[in-house]
């Protein structure tokens, strides 16, 4: 970036930041850069089917209040080019190409659902790049799933205004209205939004997800191989990816704390937002 | 307490506050009281074993830096007169004398150990004199206790120091050096100590403690009916009372958030103060 641009990111917000593209190994990569270029920076790795604007305002926003975070479609998602693919090992490939494109010799991962798998991936083998790790909401290899089930259940409560009310939430009050709230930030942007993705990405995806989960690692050996600090996070009714697997993945781990917040769902991050960026800037700044 | 208690108390510290007394119902509780007589208070229940002296300096006086913080022996206890229960009723129903006997219409409970079982049973029987719960090292009735074995192998470690070194901090070299700085803060304290325990107080305490945990509880009827928010927190490694049994209050309980610390025993909120701290009062303040 040159110092202009480095300006306009700290000032910038997921709603008004410029998408920028970046170029190598036959992929554009689309993503949008904000906050002060100091410390390490953050790098959101994106769940299943979604792009830079399923991520939270509220959530991201307030992580870049104090540093560097980039959120970015990887190959093939929303605006980058490239293809989707059906497997975890490819997808971190594609994540520390991005990575390498912007130059950066430490980053910090949160790894969301997918991208959490993803970010699982990449931390062990990759360990002078990656210095502290946020799993969200993801699970082990090996680990339980329940993806085509719950999405099936989600696309079938036709009165929701959008999938993401039953498939991140939980049904009671509380929760649903935060799901509201939740969408309400996630459409504040109008103007040059992501695009969203069809089979495209969520075939393969699919697949690299419920592959993930049904490749046997009962030793937990991908896990055991993380040496970076993590703080894994789960919401106490997750559907698809249920609590178990990050109580799992705490227990396997020989660095990791372990959060898991009330009356939640799979984005127990944006219903507890404010809760889970407290939690996660200490962690990081520890 | 007078004006003058009042501004001594804001003032002082775990380890210079002097200790306070108030008797009723022909128990004399001895008692510190800490910080600013504003908001909620927190009453702190101690582990087996444990008399005021036994807090971590480090926890105390900085949960006291913005609220009422006490620390008591409950009955039979340290400098407190009275027989010591052999059953966790009696001990909350003591509890429950002292919280009246000092004014209080709602407090803030932190159960430690021993202490948070004592905690879980005041909570759904006086909801309306508690408002939050932190549950620290303990279990649910009918969990999985080790206190035996594991006071048997700590008191075989004839070279350690303190007993709490092999019974409350892992083998690991960080674990121990936070248990050896966590003795230090607790013996800063040189004149006024508390009394301690001998076998009148920990031989009823350990019946407590094993009959809570022997007593089946399949449904946890006692956790379902606390609908206080809570905050339930163990270490990865607690011999004693497994992070198990933290998982399984967090699942049965409809309103707790669960905070597991990596590389920790018995006492991951003395090794890990500085979180701890700082994750108590966000959930405090919330």
């Amino acid at each position: 970036m040159t110092d202009l641009d480095a300006a306009t990111s700290e000032r910038a917000t997921l709603e008004t930041a410029p998408t920028r593209y970046i170029e190598g190994d036959g992929i554009r990569f689309a993503y949008r850069q904000l906050g002060p270029s100091t410390g390490t920076p953050l790098v959101l790795l994106q769940h299943f089917s979604g792009n830079i604007d399923a991520w939270d305002p509220a959530v991201v926003n307030a992580l870049a209040s104090d540093r560097s975070v980039i959120a970015f479609d990887n190959a093939g998602v929303g605006r980058s080019t490239g293809k989707t693919p059906d497997n975890v090992v490819a997808m971190a490939r594609d994540a520390v190409t991005f990575l390498d494109l912007l130059g950066f010799s430490k980053v910090d991962l949160l790894g969301y659902s997918l991208g959490g798998c993803v970010a699982q991936q990449i931390a062990p083998e990759h360990s002078s790049l990656v210095r502290k790790l946020i799993l969200v909401g993801t699970a082990p290899q090996g680990g339980e799933e329940h993806l085509l089930a719950v999405l099936e259940e989600a696309f079938s409560h036709t009165e929701a205004p959008d999938p993401r009310l039953p498939l991140f939430f939980t049904q009671s009050a509380a929760s649903q209205a935060a799901g509201k709230a939740f969408l309400d930030r996630v459409y504040t942007r109008k103007e040059d939004r992501d695009i969203d993705n069809g089979s495209a990405v969520t075939d393969p995806q699919a697949k690299a997800l419920i592959t993930w989960c049904a490749t046997p690692d009962p030793e937990h050996a991908l896990l055991r191989a993380i040496e970076q600090p993590s703080l894994v996070v789960s919401g106490s009714h997750d559907t698809m990816l249920p609590a178990g697997n990050a109580y799992a993945m705490f227990k396997a781990m020989s660095n990791a704390q372990l959060i898991l917040y009330p009356d939640s769902g799979h984005g127990a991050l944006f219903q507890h937002h404010s809760l889970f960026v407290s939690q996660a800037r200490a962690f990081l700044d520890a």
